[in-house]
């Protein structure tokens, strides 16, 4: 685990790269990484913030006793309203840094696999950068979920489609962007960037 | 408000960001902040000056006596052509800055929505970091207005639309490009980068 | 007029700016710029040169006695091999600098456009930054080319374009590039930055 | 030819352009640089590294006394698993760089031309970029090849292509990527630069 200032340094660098290929415009995505688990503390990018040029302090530690605990702040700063989501995934799949970004490409992979509930990839070298993904003849699943304000209930769908499929590597909200995680950061990062690959690759192709 | 020239500081840096997403190519772009109301005081970008090699010197400051006033340059330079549409701008909004750009997606959209005099986007997740949205079950209008090298005559339909639309965060000139404002400058900049993102996102989801 | 020095330094920002747009892959694209009339002398980039990486020699000086002079290096470097083309621009337009880049969106429009022998842009904005034009009330015509290897034969029918079109700002070789031009290297930096603006957005468009 | 640690400083910054460009995501693409040729050896980029952020102890070096030899990494960081298919190109060609790459626009080709089993590219002034090419009068055949998690298959299959067209400067895997070679680094990365701008180019013409 890490302590809460050398990840807001990497949290900060990660956010520049991203912004710089436009996928966290605005205000928008979020970013986390557990820094200890037990008691389960995170350090989390807090509401608000442009990604792009995050200091250390927009990067704010918060701690859960257990699942039914709000998610108190102990700054002034409040971590992102999708704190919920990023707990979730820590919970159902171990992870030890959860990445949301807002690419257009994958806004747009969510509009149109949203009928369909999701979308599959497969045949592509690309896949092999998931984890524990050793071929191209891979097919992995993206579900895609509505979007949804309302934080315990799109929480609560969060965690039934992880559970519904074990071997995803992310997920879309609907008009909204992706999330994916990594047993670290370099690995959430790397997620990301495959993701947004074979995102943008599938979506440019399957209009011909 | 803000003292001439750390907001020109400002703007060299803004000018800087929009032009590596290659926003305000060639000499396009103009953008303005208030630094006093009594008398209206604007910070503005001088006419013919590359927003992405800004320097301090290129940021004129206008006075605003009344809304009959001429727009006088202090300097030997002369603010945008366009600070009529600003002036409007700030008085219809109470805007703490204004900002124009000329992307080729907004230019796309401001094409294609002319002949409905607008576009709608909705349901957008980046639609709640524009000022006062607070879900993404929101409709924005962005009114399209035609060009036209007349500014009075331009600057009295600029009006007209602000007075039309009380809501909107932006509008479109025909074949020109994007006008947005904010409470102060960070909250234009975002409004640029979520509005050049919808329109973008848009603009390639509408032809399949 | 300039010294090849001081020029060369501003050829390298020139080039380093298009580089980062992929405006001059490979070793793509060729620059100059008048550095005096009597004789007529020009600072070039050399032949094979990366333009995002150019080096101050890498910029040559050529000087000419008379139109039907041969293109001497005084250095072991040569000019880029379309020089030709660069003194015909000069001579016909009495242009202080002359760009051409190989974007992917002119290389397009070049094609497309070829069966027309040309290309008309009307009603945008941008069009007021290039040198004369005041209203987007213009209507910029864009001659295209076919491309040749015989740079004498190319270099003849370029002179015949610009004469048949005497407002036309650029030409594009069909499959090749663009070449704009300007009083001066800002000018015609700024010229390469609207028609690639231009380009890219009309042939966006066009294609629905 | 060159020391390692001077080369590995080379293949760095390579990476980092590359990356900026946005074809060699995640922790795709492998680069390697031959040091000498009796016995062979050759730099590579190690397997599971960023490309855009390589150190110098990313770079390993290899050593292959025959054909029919097995690849050695000398230290604890393995070569890519594609070193076998950079040894061919090698032998095929003399080449004395490799580079491989997984752009969008080069994934995208390399699954339209499968049917095909390759793509011809004429035309093009941009093809003069290539080794021993003279005019834009040039037919280059790239050619597509399935891939396969099988290196000594793929790489059979390799040289069976590279003896099939013995003018090709790159093949592509299918849903994979482009690997192309060159005399030394500079002309390998060139080489890349062309590649990708007329697959970009070809691949937006031909569908309208």
């Amino acid at each position: 685990m890490s302590d809460l200032t050398s990840t807001a340094r990497e949290l900060i660098d990660v956010g520049r790269r991203f912004d710089a290929r436009g996928w966290v415009l605005g205000t928008s995505g979020n970013f986390s990484v557990v820094l200890g688990r037990a008691p389960l503390r995170l350090a989390m990018t807090s509401s608000g913030t442009h990604k792009g040029q995050l200091v250390v302090d927009d990067i704010v530690e918060i701690e859960v006793p257990g699942p039914s605990s709000t998610v108190p702040g102990p700054s002034s700063r409040q971590p992102s309203a999708e704190a919920r989501l990023h707990l979730e995934i820590v919970a159902a799949r171990g992870a030890g840094a959860v990445l949301h970004t807002h690419s257009i490409w994958s806004t747009i992979a969510s509009e149109r696999a949203a009928p369909a509930r999701g979308l599959a990839i497969d045949g592509y070298e690309m896949l092999k950068g998931l984890s524990r993904v050793t071929t191209h003849e891979h097919r992995e699943w993206i579900p895609v979920l509505e979007n949804d304000q309302d934080m315990p209930r799109l929480a609560s769908r969060v965690r039934e489609t992880l559970d519904a499929h074990p071997d995803c590597h992310a997920f879309l909200l609907r008009r909204h962007g992706l999330y994916t995680w990594g047993a670290a950061l370099p690995e959430a990062v790397r997620h990301v960037e495959i993701l947004e690959f074979l995102l943008e690759t599938v979506g440019r192709l399957e209009r011909g």
